[in-house]
């Protein structure tokens, strides 16, 4: 494990960010001493605090922090501490990393490793207890291979990547750069292919594997299968949350953040930069193009052809009025609107027809 | 592992939840033997029931239990042997424990588990086979840790709880006393926390843990994120089932129910006495307060402030009428009911007026 | 691990699923080397393609392949070599897996193993590094416990079966043969029992466990909870993806397959080759009969007695439109469709009789 360099001054904060400061000169930034970061709300005068979105700028002026990161325009109102800085949230995502204590592996093979003779492990590389390496895989240089870690034969961990305790990796995959793999998370089991046979299910070797672009990140027990013939490709810094499933042979773009619990089906391809939100399910085969934004629990069954924010679903209502929703919901298909409309009309135009000609 | 005192008297079972028998002699009691429980239909004369809701009643005639627990009120209609208390169900959730029988752990740390130095392990806590157990952290009294659980550094798992097999408790985060966390569960992986920044992902560190209070349950494949500056917190007695996600700086109040399949994003609170039923979605940044009822795939977009049941989605229907449903569905949106009703009021008033105009 | 026979000759493939050659002679395809599968538009001429569906026709006149699965229909307009079989998609299944090279453990148990002095591991099966088999469990035949499986006291596990890394079976279950668990699943912890007891939680102990038949398929980070009184049971051939949660009690029939994402409440019966697909939603204490099929994400909350397809939810729309559709449906209830169509009616008859009027 490390020991970081907590506390930190201020000025040193500020030069990782390239920030400017104002209210306060660099000498005296020089011997702020900087502990911690924390909301606007609840940093202490040792915290360093962010204003990343307007609607929180009341938040401000009762604010203990020693300094605040905001843009050039919001510290153009402010009188106190700041650090200014294009993105303040990006800034701060910088600066969490100086006070991250998550304990490191030491480097090298802890004894009670399991790694196959033909695996090459880089000298850089911490491999944790009981982590089991494959034959002829290879572990880039930097590599963190937490505890409990399986990762199968011919697969390759790229530099700098870190596996959480329990992740699974198995034969023939590649991983990235800097490639963050939560717990539990199980990368390259079996697609599901089964073809109908009789009434019975023949089971479908699954003959791909998983490739995963540099500076992605795969969430806590989320679950990417082999592909059938060719690989399950995740691109360049996609960003997948826990417990997400992704079939065989999908296709995610680079850039695109997956929140938590959704499920995409076999063969689907994710374009670059796209959204979705928790809980979305997509079926097999279909496209979704770049930019598009899911909201939670869509259900998708087609392709998406237009970038832009796609939903579906019902809003929550008290469960007294959604059942008469629902009764009046599953009644819908037995009435025509567009009829009930046009008869309306007909009956407008009729009644004032009957009016012109009672009241000539 | 332990020897269980099976068969129990009925009269030691009586005992152990202060039952009032009917329809048999303390004496008699003494020497009936109980080998299990089971449901009315299926229970033998060497096997007690219970009778928990009233619209079993008509099985008490048929049942071959040795004797059924049962309320006052239904006992005064029973001729049969009972066991007469306040609360049937939870007599028989105190009964089941003597019948339990999963194997328990010796006491003592297995030779392949991995301990660090500076672990503090009880005396009468038992370590499973390759169990790893981090710098720094305090395993309490009677704890069990099963095979290949995961326990982070500087971790304190509070007495009488137990890690089901491959459970992950990660680095700073505290369970409370005679919690137990199921089978791959991943307690305290990194929250989803990344700031866009010209098109890419810049990952934040999470800085925070995972509290959990006393006598709560995390079930099997759940994950529960570290804060991303303060702690995730979840209460006192909250039962969470299978493969739930709770993102970072979730609050759960005490006595809460989440069914399996739950997803609640980041920093959402929710309050005490909920019951969450299967497959619910949460967003992030909301509260629901005290005694809700969410019911099973409803979408929660707002905060809820009033107690009650809530519900969202359309009931099932065959896909044929489903997909007329839907069909209209769509085309919602194209009309105004109320405008529709409206036109329908003035020519009902139109109609009446001609009508009198031609029949004066 | 093995190695395969790759590559193989035309012959030897068409002879293993008793097909008949068209467009090239048995001498001829005893010297044609295939090296592998490939979908009809990828495959290179030292790779076999397969012909499933009518739709994919066009694509044979551009394949590369060297032969194609297909049907005598199809055959019969088709110039190039073709394997000639009943069921296309079958025979790539039983194909597939002459290039599967999916590693093989060593027969034998691995030196990290832990297995108890009471159980029993067959002489055939494969126990990889730090699998952990707890007393008087059964290993058959040929089974593959891949590195870190779990298997708790008094198992089962059938002959020909394959555990993939990290897969847990908890006490007392029984794994029939030829059955494959994927990385990750738990099988057979605790279900979700508690009963409400003044306001708090009381546990019920889960005296069940769980049996899955011969020929089924448990996906990675699957969850099959044990039975509370009696046992959860999943038939033969049955097909489970990844990340279904599956409640205590639940009963699947034979040859039902269900897609990922999936949740099935305690005590629900599925009937015989049913099909959910994914994200499908089912509420606990029904019945769902044999042949049904449910469409993704469907919500399920009562018996289905009638084979057929079922759905519900709503189509996905542009998010703009959506929140005007979701706006209207709130509305629903405050109408009755019926009484508006009975309203229209009622004018049209009117309107009629006072044209007539008019118009004598």
């Amino acid at each position: 494990m490390t020991t970081l360099d907590i506390p930190w001054t201020l000025a040193a904060l500020a030069e990782k960010i390239n920030a400017t400061l104002q209210g306060i000169t660099p000498e005296q930034a020089a011997h702020v001493l900087i502990e911690g970061m924390a909301p606007l709300t609840t940093a202490t005068p040792t915290q360093l605090a962010f204003l990343a979105q307007s609607r929180y700028r009341a938040e401000l002026a009762r604010t203990q922090a020693a300094a605040v990161l905001m843009t050039i325009t919001e510290a153009q109102q402010f009188k106190g501490v700041s650090l200014i800085v294009d993105n303040p949230y990006a800034a701060f995502a910088i600066l969490s990393h100086c006070f991250d204590n998550t304990p490191k592996l030491a480097v090298g093979i802890h004894s009670s490793a399991v790694v196959h003779a033909t695996a090459i492990v880089h000298e850089s590389a911490a491999v944790g207890a009981h982590v089991v390496i494959e034959a002829n895989s290879c572990i880039g240089a930097d590599v963190q291979l937490q505890a409990g870690v399986f990762v199968g034969a011919r697969c390759q961990i790229g530099a700098g990547s870190f596996l959480g305790p329990h992740a699974v990796v198995q034969h023939d995959c590649i991983i990235g750069e800097r490639v963050r793999v939560h717990s539990g998370a199980v990368i390259g089991a079996d697609g599901f292919g089964f073809a109908p046979d009789k009434g019975q299910w023949q089971r479908i070797a699954q003959l791909g594997a998983v490739q995963i672009g540099s500076d992605s990140r795969i969430g806590a027990n989320t679950t990417i299968d082999r592909g059938a013939l060719d690989d399950t490709i995740i691109g360049h810094n996609v960003i997948i949350d826990n417990q997400v499933q992704i079939g065989h042979n999908v296709h995610i773009g680079d850039y695109t953040a997956i929140a938590a619990c959704c499920g995409i089906a076999g063969s689907t391809r994710i374009g670059q930069h796209c959204i979705l939100a928790g809980g979305v399910g997509i079926v097999g085969h279909i496209s979704i193009t770049d930019n598009v934004h899911l909201t939670g629990m869509t259900m998708v069954t087609k392709s998406i052809e237009q970038a832009g924010s796609y939903s579906s679903g019902t809003a929550m209502s008290e469960s007294k009025h959604w059942k008469k929703m629902a009764v009046q919901l599953r009644q819908l298909p037995d009435f025509s609107l567009l009829n009930m409309q046009k008869q309306i009309q007909a009956l407008q135009a009729e009644v004032a027809a009957l009016k012109r000609q009672d009241n000539p």
